[in-house]
C-alpha cells in the first residue's frame, strides 16, 4: 500500500484508528473456545465489526507465536481475512544481521514462503542499517522503526544523550557545545538515510507535546504509529494536536480498550461501539488539526 | 541449566563451541528434500555428528519462522532432539513491552504453550528493563542480551557515545569531563541491575583486543556469546585470549562453516570434521588462557 492510498482511506473513513489484535486465548469470550480456531474466530468477528471505523490492523505477533505452529495458523487465517483496503502491521519488533533480517522479511512479506502477506513490520533499530534494509527490498512494503516507546524501560536507553565518538572529549567542540540528541532522535535522523516517508514510519509512544513537536521537526512527513492511547492513559487529543501533519501522518493504535471491551457474547458489537467512539473523536481532530 | 553445569560441560568436552542451526531449505543437500521434514532431518544428522564437540546449539529462529507454521514444527522437533546436556539458544532477538515480552518468553520457555523449551533466548535491549525482565521470570532460563554486534550496521548506534541527560550541558560536569561510554557499554552496565552472570549473557561480536578487554572489565563474570568467528573472519585465538575468564566465559558460535561444509551426502560427516577441528583449537586455548 502506498502512502497516498493510506491517506485516501483515512480521508474516506475519517479515521486513523489501528486496531491491535493482541488476541489472548485466556481473554477471549469462553463461548468461542468450542470453535476449531478460537483465536481466528475472535479476530474474524472483531474485524467484521470494526473495519468500518479502522484503517489498520496490528496483530501482535507474540500472542500468536506463543502458541507455536497452531498460533501461526491462526495468524495466517487472520491476515488473509483482513479487508485489502486496510493497512496491516506485523508488530514483531524484529531486527538481525542482514541475511537473517532478510528471512524475517520473507516471514512477514512473502506469502509463498510463510503464508503471510503484511503491508508492514515493526523493526528494532539497535543493530543498525543492514538489520533494516532487507525489509525495504520488498516493493511496496513498509518498515515501522522503533523510535520512542512509552513503556517504563523506554527511558533506560532511548533518552540517553548521544553523540558520535568523533566529536567526543578529544575534539575542540567537546566542551559542552556540540549538538546533543537523545538516542531516539538519532535513530529518527540516521534512519532517514535508509528510506523516506513513503516506506518508513516510526513507533512513537509519546503523548507529551514537547516530544511530539520535536519529533515532527525531525520527521515532518512521516507517519507515526502511536500505541498506548486509551487503556494506557495517553490523550488522543494531545497526540492529534501535536502529531498530525497535512496528510494526517498518524496511526493511533488501540488494542485492549476495543477488543476486550466486553467479554461476553456481545464482544464484537461492543468492540464496534468503542471503535466508533474513537473514530468520531478522530473525525473531529482531523477537521481541527489536519 | 546453571552456569556451573554449563562450565562442567565445557570442561568435559574441552570445547566452548556453539553450533548455529541456520538451516535453509535452499542450502541443505538435495537428497534430504525427499524426507517428510527435510529441515529437521538435516538438523538431526548435524546434531548427531557434532554433539561430541559442541556444548551449545543455536537455532536462528528467522530460518524457521520464514516457513510459517511448518517451520515452527521443524523447530519444535529440533529442540526436542538436542541432547539435554547441551545448552540451547533461541536466537530470536526479541524484545517488547512487558506483557508482550512475557508472551515471547512463553514462546521459547514454556513447552506447554508453544512446544518449545529452550535454555535461553537472545533479546534486544532498545526497549529497556521491562522488555527483558519477563524472560527472567522463568526459573533457570537465561537472557542473552545484544550488546555489541559485528554487522556493518552495528556501528550506527552501538558505538555512539552516551551519557544521561542529568549530566548534560546544563550541569557543571558537562564541559567534557563527565564519564563517556559507548551505548553498548551502557547496555552492559545498566542490564547488570536486572540479572547477574548466573542468568544473563551478552552477545559480543567483538574480535578486537581493545573492545574485548573493555567488555571484560565491565562484565568479568559473564558468559559472552560470540558469533561470527570463522566464516566471517574473526580470530578464535584473539577472542579466546582476550575474552576468556576463569570459568571459560565464552560460547563461540559457528554456523555456515560447520553445517554447510559439504553440500553432499557426506554433509554430517564433514560437519563433524569441522566441529572437531574447532574443538581441538578450543582445547588448546582452554589450557593456555583459562
Amino acid at each position: 500500500m502506498t502512502k497516498q492510498q493510506l491517506f485516501e482511506q483515512i480521508t474516506q473513513k475519517n479515521s486513523y484508528l489501528c486496531v491491535g489484535l493482541d488476541t489472548d486465548i485466556k481473554k477471549i469470550p469462553s463461548h468461542l473456545l468450542k470453535e476449531k480456531d478460537p483465536i481466528f474466530e475472535f479476530n474474524r468477528q472483531i474485524i467484521d465489526a470494526t473495519a468500518e471505523f479502522a484503517v489498520a490492523y496490528k496483530p501482535n505477533i507474540a500472542f500468536y507465536e506463543a502458541l507455536g505452529a497452531k498460533g501461526w495458523g491462526s495468524l495466517q487465517r487472520t491476515i488473509e481475512y483482513i479487508p485489502k483496503e486496510c493497512f496491516t502491521i506485523a508488530d514483531a519488533k524484529r531486527g538481525d544481521i542482514g541475511n537473517t533480517s532478510g528471512l524475517y522479511a520473507r516471514t512477514f512479506f512473502d506469502k509463498s514462503s510463510s503464508g503471510l502477506d503484511f503491508d508492514s513490520v515493526t523493526v528494532a533499530p539497535y543493530m543498525g542499517s543492514d538489520s533494516v534494509m532487507p525489509f525495504l527490498e520488498f516493493e511496496g512494503k513498509w518498515v515501522i522503526l522503533l523510535a520512542l516507546t512509552s513503556n517504563t524501560g523506554g527511558d533506560d536507553f532511548q533518552n540517553l544523550q548521544v553523540h558520535n565518538a568523533q566529536s567526543s572529549v578529544h575534539s575542540p567542540q567537546s566542551s559542552g557545545h556540540y549538538s546533543e540528541k537523545s538516542l531516539y532522535e538519532q535513530v529518527i535522523l540516521t534512519s532517514q538515510k535508509w528510506a523516506d516517508s513513503e516506506r518508513m514510519m516510526y513507533v512513537v509512544g509519546a503523548t507529551k507535546a514537547d516530544k511530539l513537536l520535536k519529533i515532527r521537526e525531525l520527521a515532518p512527513e512521516h507517519f507515526l504509529l502511536v500505541p498506548g492511547v486509551g487503556a494506557q492513559g495517553g490523550s488522543l487529543e494531545e497526540v492529534s494536536k501535536y502529531g498530525m501533519n497535512q496528510q494526517c501522518g498518524l496511526l493511533v493504535n488501540s488494542s485492549r480498550a476495543i477488543i476486550y471491551a466486553s467479554s461476553n457474547e456481545d464482544f464484537a458489537q461492543i468492540a464496534a461501539t468503542e471503535a466508533k467512539k474513537v473514530q468520531q473523536e478522530m473525525e473531529k481532530y482531523l477537521q481541527i488539526y489536519s
